[in-house]
This record gives structure tokens, sequence and C-alpha cells, in this order.
């Protein structure tokens, strides 16, 4: 198995929910690359629960120690490792899971996968809270990428049945801002009204429900990627599916694209400002794998949280035996409202691992 | 770049759409594997073209010639490279395309990528072509696979607007010979006719039209795959969008689940003959990164052919203006129908890989 | 860059000499396997420092801290990540020679890579110290392979120009807990006379002197590897020189075999209590890069430590003006002593990785 | 398993030596870049069978067709396939070896690893003859890089226990062409006639002889390489074990080092002609993995060529018992003649992968 990604960049998450600690290792930034930590903390906050009335009202203190990597404040060429240490947990909760597992959690394929001896104490390396090393890395690639005026937002498209407005065709740095600073992430507030309702009538319930997060990234150089198997959309959704709850990935209009004409799909080019542009961006900025110069934008979609009040069937591993069990605990009832930033996170990681692999030595 | 994917099986795709010809290297292949040819040429039959109304004519002799590997139609545990000479080709069709670059083809990255040294005749190593060598590789994996009770077959799920049926909880090897032996390959035929409907429509008026394909895997034991960056979805995603025009996949019910409650979402354990099994499958067979013994289900979605016979705005990349461009040659209306082989061949080999990677020695 | 090897099984090493922490992450570990957390001391402690009269006096306490991956003495079958802190340093004996590059230390080679932000208090990332973390890793290796009777043992086979005897055909698990005892582990106390002599000759003038260590693995099942570029000798090699110092490596004869005849050379096959066998053993275990069944061994060449304490010519990087350098603080007169667990534990991580690549599923 | 190296340029080897043809596939290359096809041949035929006394009469018309990536001798950016088809075989000669193995080659273990269905003629993937489709891709890579000023050459450092002088410490390309064009290709005659001696010598004795070469590659920047794992000792180490016969590594001094003390292995910096300079080069031109700018130069130990026409002790894997083989067909008594180009092709191929890592975008 293998909890890591990128090639230039790798990227290794460790740690179990309820372990001393998790983190995360990053081989392969570049030297000499100043780290604004308050600007990081304040990233990481975006993620971190009890912050706001749709998240958890688990309490962590997930503020990194960087162990190496980094000093006075800058990348020193070597690999940054940072971990966020396990405080505020009740295992209790979780006892006997991985005899009765939970639908749609992974406690009966990681027992299946590792045995007896596998942690599942609060989903262990399962964990929606192994998102929040991911934000560390993610935090430390956007920083060296808008330095060079590569800019990457993301927001809730979608919570249940009600939409966010898309992005525009050429989103700003303003609009990312604007958009990080909600307590819930959206770009029309009025439409959020109605998303939050969801999240509110879910939450009543005791249930939770599912969402999408659109994500784009501009300023991202045309001429980058590959085609076939290493190209954006690969490199990206490999990783994005390493973030729990997601189910489905689509570049540009995607899914939508399956329902179109090509005479529609096709995105027309055009001089503008003297530079190649497309009138729509239907191919999300790529195109054979490579960048065209548009912004880049995907959606995940993300599931319901699968943690629910409410009585679910299942069986008894050790009696073979059909039985139900309630999940006990403090849920997200849309764990995709703190997962905006974590897209970022994952997204900013992809496209430095790319440039970074980049060669003009030759 | 790599046009490359896999671990334990490495599967390197080589070649231009009018080079010498185009094959793949397959590394890593179990030893004395017997390989029916006949079922393998069968197999690669149905991506080839020419052979229904909703192909282009172009007619190619798609037959690989095994280079290595094989001998006396066994595997010999040595990498297989296999080739399919290239013949009917006309590239005056495509001459000063990189010029004007064609819209949503990868004329234009590929040339800001490799220069004007770039063989983009038909659509040099970005071509649809390329997935005939997927075909060899996925022919022999899917052989390897049935022997071992595994089956992978897939279905046009969609064409433009007008859907096919799903697959049922737990398809059959036979529902999936049925389909494969299908003009169209759809479950229901008469929803069939409608999508059928579509490509005509989109064809009579020189057009083209999207679609999906939904792809299901039986047999594959549970408990294999891993979390975050190397379970069952983060590879099959990798891969799958390799088959050019893919936009997007989702896994089990994907976007829809980004619609629902949990309480709906959620999969319930039950005994069912002294296995456990889910009632229904919104997960797509995977928790985790893990099978969980049910069938393995994903969707892709694929854009129009991009290629159209409508006159399109593009721009002149030497005097930086705006012209038009209007493609000539033979195309697919639906680029998907003959992509569902394709999806069944990549997703034989990444099943095929995960198996490979899992130790028993210790 | 990357500090990391392994394939089924990856270990990443970070930190730096006088950072806040060295560490190693493990990913790939199968679960459930018991850790003798004394015997993984013990182990450790054969490389620490401060020990006998051939270690520099700096003490470390280098115990190990796990932040994941194993619990209640178990591996729990996700990344296992180990952390040792960095206490007793001495930074100042380090200042300005990023200025004034010691001769033989990567100081220039570092600064070239890494610019003016490179942390090279200590050595940095490139310090001998992190071979602790290696040894972390290996620790853990050589128990789980102790369990399935995979036995591995080193031992320092010269210093300087005076040579310690060669392991026997068969070594035995005594013979390597024999070596692992002692001071200066050799295999002929008589013989290690004149090789301590050596390094106390060569501490005595302020100087430093190369060594090589013999590594032997017993009970490693024949016909695991890989011909070409992933048999045992290119995986091992890559490790082996992830050691500091390391020079050269060789497998069996290794470069005696450059001097013989085929007919001496050529290791002729016997059946020996039903097994086949091999009489001599100069290739070392390992034909066409796949064990035979024979132990494996290799040797890896150290060069002398580079830190001594003799002033040496060198240049200002700055001024571009010759120099002159003297190195301060405490070193190893002879690097390659403590470097023996190192070098068994690097071997123990390569070649359980190779078991667990192995697949029996198919 | 894995016939495949590099990272940024990957290099994967296809093919057994009496199969339908041999190759390789290498994907990464830069775009546009001239490849003059004589050169190639020239480059190819040092390596050629039946050019000298001291090669076997095996006649090979080792030309390469190139399937794909090069276009108007130019390389276009897709993967480059080349494959020489096999021609001039005696498959008879190697009827039944896999049942009474060759002692030192690589028969036993493949029947292991691979069972019944291996391909062994010939030696199947191990044979020597693999080396034809390194040198393709090396010699390419030759001139990719000498157009940077990049230069490769290697000779005969040894044979048996007569030794060859070593590279001076600058060698230039004269004296890599020189040294090429030789029969025996040596940088001293007078030492080479001994060397021939050793060769003819064990000739008509039907027996073999080991050697070493010795590669040198000058004009490679200072500060390329990475620390631990991921520098250039330990992946030049992990492709130059991928040629057959190679039981031995050693950079700069190697294994001398071990031998020295570190006042005379230590190599002073100096400036000379405003450049930063080492008066000796023990340490290879490496430091921690890092280009330090003076030539990187490495030694590769060759066991002698296992086939002799004596008769040797093997077993019957059948029926368990002692008995003899001979060696019948044709064998280059000292193996290591033929390979001087593929040590300088494997070495460029490693370069070259090493500078098109390196990132220059940021």
């Amino acid at each position: 198995m293998s909890s890591e990604y990128g090639k230039a960049l790798k990227i290794s998450v460790f740690g179990q929910s309820h372990g001393k600690a998790i983190g995360v290792n990053i081989d392969g930034l570049p030297s000499g690359e100043q780290i604004d930590l308050e600007e990081l903390y304040a990233f990481m906050a975006r993620r971190a629960p009890g912050k706001s009335e749709f998240a958890t009202k688990r309490s962590e203190a997930d503020m990194p120690v960087f162990l190496s990597g980094i000093e006075n404040n800058k990348t020193c060429g070597f690999p940054v490792c940072a971990i966020i240490e396990n405080k505020d947990t009740r295992s209790t909760d979780y006892a006997g899971l991985s005899r009765t597992p939970r639908p749609s959690h992974a406690d009966y394929t990681a027992l299946l996968r590792y045995g007896e001896s596998v942690d599942l104490r609060g989903g262990g390396h399962f964990s929606g809270r192994l998102t929040a090393p991911l934000c560390i890395a993610g935090g430390i690639a956007k920083q060296i990428l808008a330095r060079r005026g590569i800019f990457i937002g993301a927001h809730l498209s979608s919570v249940g049945t009600a939409k966010d407005e898309k992005f525009p065709l050429y989103p700003t740095k303003e609009l990312f801002d604007e958009v990080a600073k909600k307590e819930l992430p959206v770009i029309n507030d009025e439409l959020g009204k109605k998303m939050a309702e969801q999240i509110r009538e879910a939450a009543a319930e005791a249930d939770s429900v599912g969402a999408t997060i659109e994500c784009a990234i501009t300023g991202f150089p045309a001429g980058i990627g590959s085609p076939m198997f290493d190209g954006i959309e690969n490199r990206m959704a490999q990783a994005i599916f390493g973030i729990s709850a997601v189910k489905g990935i689509e570049f540009g209009a995607g899914f939508e694209s399956s329902e179109m004409r090509g005479s529609k799909n096709n995105d027309p080019f055009r001089i503008e400002n003297e530079k190649i542009v497309t009138e729509t961006n239907n191919c999300g900025g790529i195109l054979g794998g490579i960048s065209n110069g548009m912004p880049i934008v995907f959606r995940a979609a993300f599931k319901p949280t699968p943690s629910i009040g409410i009585e679910q069937k299942t069986v008894d591993v050790k009696t073979m035996e059909n039985t139900t069990v309630t999940v006990k605990g403090r849920h997200d009832p849309c764990v995709a409202v703190r997962a905006v930033p974590v897209v970022e996170a994952v997204a900013a990681t992809v496209i430095l691992d790319m440039l970074l692999e980049e060669s003009e030595v030759i």
C-alpha cells in the first residue's frame, strides 16, 4: 500500500485518527522558499472542526510542528516533515466497530485487508482527520505557487440538490479569497442559503448529505502536462480520490460534455489581448492531458458522511448474523464543507509537482 | 512524460497514428498463462473501425504482432511487446493543423509542449488509435482474470441525453457477453434505439455527440486495495483518463451520491448465502480504496468527438489572427461507441495489476 | 530529490542533523507483525555513538518515538512513522562551512544544489546521523524476516589494509549474533586486533581510515528477484549507496571475479540433502538478478571519514580564493565501524521489500 | 518484475534472444533532437559480435528499426520504440538447458522464477544480446548530451590480472574517440597487449576471463543529483547492474578508498582558471550524491563469461541427481570487451535522465 502521491514532489501521509500523531512528509520542495506560517495556519483553520455550525464540535488544535526541512521559515531543500499531535479523542465511541462494521465506512474492508490488528479507532488511517496533513502540504504549495502568479480556489458547488453558481470563465484571486472567508464557502450567498438549509435539515434528522466541490487553478502556464497516463487529469484524479468520501471527479464540463454535441462542447480559439484563449472552457483548461493556458477547472463529488445517528443494518462478522448499528460520536452532517480547503490543498500539490517536473536544463 | 501506467504490471504505449507502428510493452505478466489469440482478436475487433454504421469507415487491420514474451501461445514471464503496423493513413488530411489548431483537440497544447517537431499527423500519439494497443494488453488481462473467475463488462450507458438502463446489482458474464456482441453495445435495445438516433442525428449534421460508458467487474476478491492514494479508485481513475476524450469518472452512485442523504446512500450490510454482502452498491464495491466483494462499478464521461465537419473558429498561431478551420477526414460521430472495449481493457489491466501486487509470500 | 527507496515497502527518511528531529516513514509493512521494542533498541544501540573507543564521543539518546502504525507493539497495517529528537548538538562547530567547504564532504555540492538556504549544520540531511532512522526501519524488517527464517548479519571485513576473514559458505545466525556483540564487529579477533590498530593509528594522527563491510543474508528463498534493472543487485546497490561514505559495492566474488577464469568463478551445482546447492558462492546467491537459494553476500566500500583534524586545502566560495580549513568537532576515525548495523538494516529492508512484492494471489 | 529504469527518461527493454525481435521503448526524450543515424549505427557496431578476434563469431545484423518517436531524423516528443529482429539463431544449441542448468547462468533461477514456460533459448531475456537495445537508447542519449558538451567514454581497464592505465584526471573527448576505435578498447596499447594475451589464453583453453570497465563522464554540470537514495551513485549503480555479468561497481577511488587514510583520500579544493576544482578525484565527481563538476568516474566488475567449453558439474533438476554439462555454441571469451559501449550507453541514459529531472521552471 502507499499513502503517497507525486513524482518530483512526493507527499506521504501517515498517522491514525487516535494514534500519537498524524503527519506528512514532503520530499522535493524547492529550496529557499519563504513559508509564512501565519498564512499557513489560517489556511489550515479553514478545515479545522468546531468553527461553524456545519462542522463537528470536536475541537482539534491542528497546529503543525515542523520536524525538518524548514529553517528560519525557509525551505532548506530537504524533506519537510510536519506532525500534528492527537489530543481530543474519545476512543470508546468506536469500540466494537470492527465487529459490526458501519455501512459505507472502511471498517469492513480494513478488517479484511489488515486483519485483527488494524487500528480503526476514529477511522484509523481512513479518517477524514488525515486531510489535515494534506492541508499542511497544500498550504505550503499554495504559497510557492502564488509567488509565481498561480492561484487556487474552491467552493462548495452543491449540497444535496441545491446548487451554487459555477466559477466564471476567469475566476480571480479576489473571488477565491472572498469565498474562503465565508462560513459556508459558496460564490452566491442567496443560493448558499438553500444549501445551508439542506445541511441543517439533514443534521436535524441525524442524517447527512452529499455535496460537490468545484476547484479552479488560474495562472498555470500553457504547455505543461503529458498525453495518456501522466497528464493533468490522470494525476489530479489519482490524488483527489485520496480525499475521503470522494466518489467522482470531472474536468471542465465533465459529465455534462457527455450530453452535448461537439459543436457546442468544442472550445473555439480566439486571439484576445495578443494571447490565444478559448471562448468557452468546457475542456477545463486541459487538452490531451496538457494545459492550454485557460483556468484548470474540476469538480469532485463527495458522498454524504457515512456516519449518521440513525440505526442502520449491518452484520456481526464473528457470528455471521444480521444485526444493526447506531453510530455514536460527533460527525459533520456534510463532510464536504470542511473539505473545500482540502481540495485546494491537494490540487496545489499536484500542480506544483507538475511544474517541478518540467525540465529547462536542456 | 510517461505513456505508462501500472506498478506490478506496467503498460507502456508507444506510436503515432501515422508513424510506422503503434504498440504496447507489457512488463510483469505472470508466466505460463495461456493466451487464446482468436479470443484476443475477437476482443480487439470490437473496437476496430469500419465495423458498424456508428464507426468511421477507416479500415484498420489492427492485428497485433507479438515480438516478445509469448511463446507457443503462453506467456514466458518476460515483457510482452506487441505492435500493430500502420497502413491505411491519409496524412494529407491533416496538413497545416499545427498552424490552425482544431478546437478541443490536442493540436495546440502539443505544439506548446513539443515544439515544431511534434508529429500530429492523424493526432500523433494523442490519437484514439492508440487505444488499440491498450486493447491488446487488456484482452490478455481479461483472459488471465476470467480464468480466476473475474469478469469485466461495459456498455454504452448514455448517448447525449438518451440513457441505457444501468447494470443490475449483480451483472452476469452472460450479460457482458450479450452486450459485447451488439452493434451498439447497450443493455436495453429499446433504449438503445433512442441512443442510436442521437448518433445518427449528430452524424447527419456533420456533428458529434458525447456519451458515458458504465463498466462492472465481478468476482474481484474482497480486501484488495489501499487507503488514500493507491486504492482502486485512484488507480482506475489515473488509467481511465488515459483514454482519449474521457473528461470524468465516478464510482458507484458517484455524482448522484452527492445529491443523496447518508441514510439513502449508505449500503446496508446483510448476510446472504453465508456471505457478507450489501443490499445496495452505491459505493461501487469500494470502501476506503479497498474492495468489499461487491461488483466494482464505475462510469466514464466521454466528450463528443472534437473532429466535426462544421466550420469552427480557431486562430493562426503564426500570424496570431483569428481564422476558421473545417476538419476533414473520417471520424466517429460518437467516439464512445468503439471505446466500450477500451474501457474494459484498461479496467482489466488495473485490476490485474492490483491482484499481482498483493503479497502472499509473507 | 527523493530520500526514499523501495517499492512494496517504501522507506522515506527525513531530518537534518541539528534540526528538531530526524525520522523515517515506513509504508507497506505487513499488518499484525509483533515488534519487540527491546530488541529494536538493542539493535539501534549497535550504531549509537559514544559506546566504544572507536566511536565519536557525541552521546545521542537515539531512542525512537513511534507516531503511527504500531499499536500494542504490533504493526496495524498503516504507515509507521518514527522519530528521534535531536538534543546534543554543537552547531557552532560548523559555522562558516558553506563558505569554505570541507574536502570530500557534501558542503560544496549542497550549496550548489540548494543554495544559501541549505541547512548544513552537522551535515544537515547528509549527516551520518540520518542512518539512525534507517536502523529503525531495518530493525523492524529484521524481526519480520527472522520470524520467517531469514537472517542478516554483517562484519567489518577490512580496515585500511588489514582484513578480517570472510564469511564462511554458510554463515549461521549464531555467528551473526556473536559478531554483533563485539566492540569491533569482526569474525576473527586476531585479525581484528590489526584492524583496531589501524583505527587507533589514524585517530592518533587526527586522521581517519576507510574500511569495507561484508553482509550476508541466509534463508532467503530461491527464485525471488528479476532480470535486468529490478533484480537483487540493482535494488540492493541503489539502497546501499544511500549510506553515507559508501563508494563501492560488489556481490559474491565481485571485483575478484574480474580477475578470474570462468572455470574457477563458475559455481558448480550439486545435490546436497536433496536440495540443489552450489559448491562455491562466487555469484553471491544471485544469478540473473534472482536468488538461487545460497546466501546472498555483498561487500560495501566505505571511504575514510572526510572529517579529519588535519588542516586541509579548500577555497572560499565568496572570494574565490584558495584557503584552508581545519575540521573541528567530534568524529569517528572510521565511519564504517558504526555502519555495520546500518548495512544490515538497509539490506533487511531491501530483502523484505522484494518478498512483499512477490505475488501469490494469482 | 521490471525491465525498466529511469524516472524522467524511462528505458524499457524487451525481447528474448531467440524470439521474434528485441527492442527498447524510450519514454521522455526531449522533442526536436536531431538523431544522426549513421553515428548511432557506428556506435552500435562497437558492441556487435563478429567484428574482432575477441568476439563471438555469431553475426548479427543489429540494425534498429524505429517504430515511433522519430520523424525526419528528429525526436517528436513521443516515446521512441526501436526494435532489432532476431535472425541468426541456433536454438538447438540450447535444448535441455532448463533441465541441466549451466553453472553461473540464470537457467536455474529463471526456471524457479518463471516455471516451465520460461523461454531460455539463447539465454532468453537474460541474454547479453539484450544489451543491443540499451545501445540504441544510449547512443541517442550520447548525441543529445554531446550537443551540450557532455561526453562519455569507457575503456577496458583490466582483463584478468592485466591492467590498463586509468583515465587521466581530465579525460578528453579525443581520448574517448581514440579508445573507441580500437579493436581492444584500452588507453595504453602496450598494456593492452598483455590484456589481449589473457583473453587469447583463456580462449585457447575453452575458458573465459573476467574484466573491469572504467567509464568517465565529462562536462556534466556541478550541482546535479540528490542525497541518500536518488543520487548519481544510486541511480548509476541500479542501472549498471542491469548489464549482464556485472558483479560490482565503484565510484572514484572506490574500494581503494577503503584502504586509504582520509588525509590521502580527501580531494582538496582549489581555484583553477576562476573555477572551483579538486586536485584529485577520489570521489569520482560525486559528493553527497551530487555532482561537483569534476569528471564522474566509475568502474564496473564483469565476471568471466559463464559459458565455457569445459565440462562442468551440474544437476538434473528432474531426477535431482548430479550430472555434468558442456556448453556448446559460440561465446565471447571475455564478455566485457563488447560491453564497453554498453557501459557508455547505460551511463548516458542515467546522466540524461538526471538532467531532464532538474527543474528550472521554478
